[in-house]
């Protein structure tokens, strides 16, 4: 089996390249991975982003790794480090979980290594492309659909999470139309989402982030449809920052408000929101050119929204209303 | 009389100039008004700003012309163009239209329509103090303060509204902090009211607007106050866009939401928020550098915050908890 194509991700004939995403919109540059140290650089720097994609990147790199020759030990090492770029999403520490045992002395094959790798990332694919069947089953015709971020093609190995229910939806000939926060400060949803809205020929407008709230009065937005970092076994979802006041906006307008996420993004080990570490990043993203460097900055880069103000969970195996079917599916 | 230093607008020696706010915080540089088409493009472009200035902005470049005297007809016609520079903000019809009748054929002295344009700017700076004063009503010690956009001295003639309350708090040491949203898409928060506090030593942090809903959820947000560029008579206020969102988010969370204005700031002819113009704004602001340029965008400049989910106005005649308290002082 071979991934399909991906605008994010490339590791045709054992060759790892990603796209800089911090590039985009206006160059298309891609970047060869040829050391684990590049990924890490990559990873912290928002090269190559979105809980699932950095998953994907971080077991491809391992096995770009063993194509090379590297020892066990040395491919240990560099999954300790990679798994420790970001702390928020979980599945880069599932991945990581999934591919180390297969290193133990003794054990390791440098081909089953590498399948292992190759194998997360078409099941990937799989993943989106259930999430965006399953999610059909909350999206109507003539649906006008906020989302927030990138949870696209650019966020996963396949067609996206909350992108990829959008995308499905546009296939089907819903009619829907998208509103993208630019979600500040990295502007995932002003540089990203844009683009691959644009290149699949799915209506949309791009919005700041504080005018979702103006637009729901309005009755322009009928639902709500977000990613996810890390999803709680309580149902809590930690998410880019914004996403959380977009679910109180949600609820008090009624407004159904979607987590689409596969089973990689779910972290049975946590047992509630408060538990989920979120990373702070530089004050210099929200000053950029505009403020002076001595103003005081916090800049959280993820949010927590709790279970009781999320609709449904869209994922792999199916919409889920409650966190009590969730837990059953988390098994 | 004579008005006070103002960091915004310069009237001395009947010789009209204001900064440049789209210059802020980096460049302090003041432009001579000499024409009133200067200052139309001025109020236009966003380099004079905040609703009472530029009503006492209109009202001097009118002034500035009787200085120069120009005939009643002229400055009459040239009221009638800044009259619709920006159509939301209520103080800038309100000072034309204080002043047009002084041109009437055979009443118009130009000494006296110079003293009213100047009384005007010297009335706004004693409406800023005592919204100042009655403001301390509803701040205690160790308040954390969110605010949004820009209401201060670059928005008046004086120290400003919700800002004015702001900096009279923390000249009593009542110890507070303030955080305040940077406000896309024109950053008046991150370019503007940071300058102003950092100028007065008031302690504050830069968050990005999305943040703000985090920070009400982890109990760091003790009250928000903002400011408005017109209210109606039921007590509905529009201003800066992204107000709305916040007024919903402090709701859930119980957090008092105040809106600062003067009379300037009502509007009684206007019965509701409906009926408020909302000025909408070019794409080009949302897209700036990091979007294609043929990305569709949504831009209202002003959002209307319904009066039931305002806590209370902070006025120049006192604090009013309800729109019926409102209707009264209106008269």
């Amino acid at each position: 089996m071979t991934p399909s194509p991906s605008p994010a991700i490339n590791f045709d004939n054992n060759r790892l390249s990603i796209i800089d995403q911090t590039r985009l919109p206006h160059e298309e540059i891609w970047i060869p991975i040829n050391f684990y140290e590049d990924m890490d650089e990559a990873i912290k720097k928002l090269k190559v982003r979105g809980a699932p994609l950095i998953g994907v990147a971080a077991g491809l790199t391992l096995a770009m790794m063993a194509v090379e020759n590297k020892t066990p030990e040395e491919i240990l090492k560099a999954a300790q480090v990679l798994r420790q770029s970001r702390p928020t999403a979980v599945n880069l520490m599932i991945v990581i979980d999934r591919l180390t045992p297969l290193l133990k002395p003794g054990f390791y094959s440098r081909e089953q290594f590498i399948e292992e790798a190759k194998k997360i990332f078409i099941e990937d694919q799989e993943l989106c492309l259930k999430m965006g069947e399953f999610g059909q089953e909350v999206i109507q015709e003539n649906d006008q659909v906020l989302t927030h971020c990138n949870a696209g093609a650019l966020a996963t190995g396949g067609i996206g999470t909350a992108v990829g229910v959008i995308l499905t939806a546009h296939q089907k000939k819903k009619n829907i139309h998208v509103y993208v926060d630019e979600t500040r400060p990295l502007l995932q949803g002003a540089r990203l989402t844009t683009w691959e809205l644009a290149k699949a020929d799915v209506p949309h407008t791009l919005i700041c982030d504080n005018m979702a709230g103006c637009l729901m009065k309005e009755g322009k937005i009928h639902k709500i449809i977000v990613g996810a970092d890390r999803i709680a076994r309580n149902g809590d979802s930690a998410n880019k920052i914004g996403t959380y006041s977009l679910s109180v906006l949600a609820q008090f307008h009624q407004i159904p408000f979607y987590i689409a996420a596969p089973y990689t993004t779910f972290d049975p080990e946590c047992a509630h929101g408060k538990l989920i570490p979120i990373e702070e990043r530089s004050a210099s993203e929200v000053q950029r050119e505009w403020t002076k460097e001595t103003t005081p900055v916090f800049n959280p880069a993820f949010d927590v929204t709790p279970a009781e103000l999320i609709t449904a969970w869209i994922t792999d195996k199916g919409v889920f209303h409650s966190p009590d079917d969730l837990q059953k599916f988390l098994g």
